[in-house]
């Protein structure tokens, strides 16, 4: 399981690259998966008055619900983000993109909003791309650069450069 | 990990018998897990909206998002419920109740809500104890019964009886 994080401040456009490269390589036929941190201290959102919200509320600390091709797990413990990857090992993915946790060491995709991210350039480790809306502000940087304001454009090229990551 | 099954037809009361059983067993300070089919061959509720419903959206396998307390996995794959059960496995608990997949083969508390409902006493294995609507229907039978009528009176007795099971 080949492991990226789209890494970058609050709406620096994290979602929407995960997104996008989430369907361009599930279209190419990779198993994929994808974590995301949720943000401001808060709890993943749950459909509520569904019977599995109420295992959970109940005080399930493992509550599932399996439908005719879905499985969803509301797991109530406490997770590094190192065990919860053991997890997601256990699927058979081919990759898995993680979108925040950036101080965690694994290839980084880091997206650029504005002059003052840059210092995410010297502070996170493993950093294989860089996603910018002002390619000015990262030219003759040493990282291949990927311009944001045209992502939908720009997204085969970013996953063509982590599949040639990946493959060595 | 002990396993028991709650199950019964369609509106027999399965899922107030698990909530209450994981009320009880969780208050008791066991570590109980949940899982539940979803009826009508469909799919469990999600949270729509949210960006964990968009990697799902874009194709992901398996979406994850880690909040604080909790964390919730979307599984887009076909599991056979050991296998499920192996995943749970996973997850250090004391208790697993499976709400539903009456023909499985772990121990099992019944519920008979009418006449007609009598013929689950024969097809279904490894039963352990019966709830029931109406007492004279199942009395005479070789079973521990509990009356669904009192449920919050009689769910302490019910999970006794779990416990004298699984202490052996």
């Amino acid at each position: 399981m080949e492991i990226y994080q789209i890494a970058g401040y609050k709406n620096s456009g994290k979602t929407a690259v995960t997104n996008q490269l989430i369907r361009y390589f599930s279209a190419e036929g990779f198993k994929v998966g994808s974590l995301k941190h949720h943000g401001h201290g808060g709890e993943p959102d749950m459909a509520e008055r569904t019977d599995s919200y109420q295992h959970f509320e109940s005080g399930s600390v493992v509550s599932g619900v399996q439908g005719e091709k879905l499985t969803q797990l509301t797991l109530r413990m406490p997770f590094g983000l190192e065990a919860l990857i053991q997890l997601y090992g256990k699927f058979s993915l081919d990759l898995l993109l993680i979108e925040g946790y950036k101080q965690a060491d694994y290839r980084k995709i880091v997206l650029i909003k504005n002059e003052a991210d840059l210092s995410l350039l010297q502070e996170l480790s493993n950093i294989i791309a860089v996603g910018t809306w002002d390619v000015k502000l990262v030219e003759n940087r040493n990282y291949p650069i990927f311009d944001m304001n045209h992502l939908q454009d720009n997204i085969s090229a970013l996953a063509d450069h982590i599949r040639r990551d990946f493959d060595g």
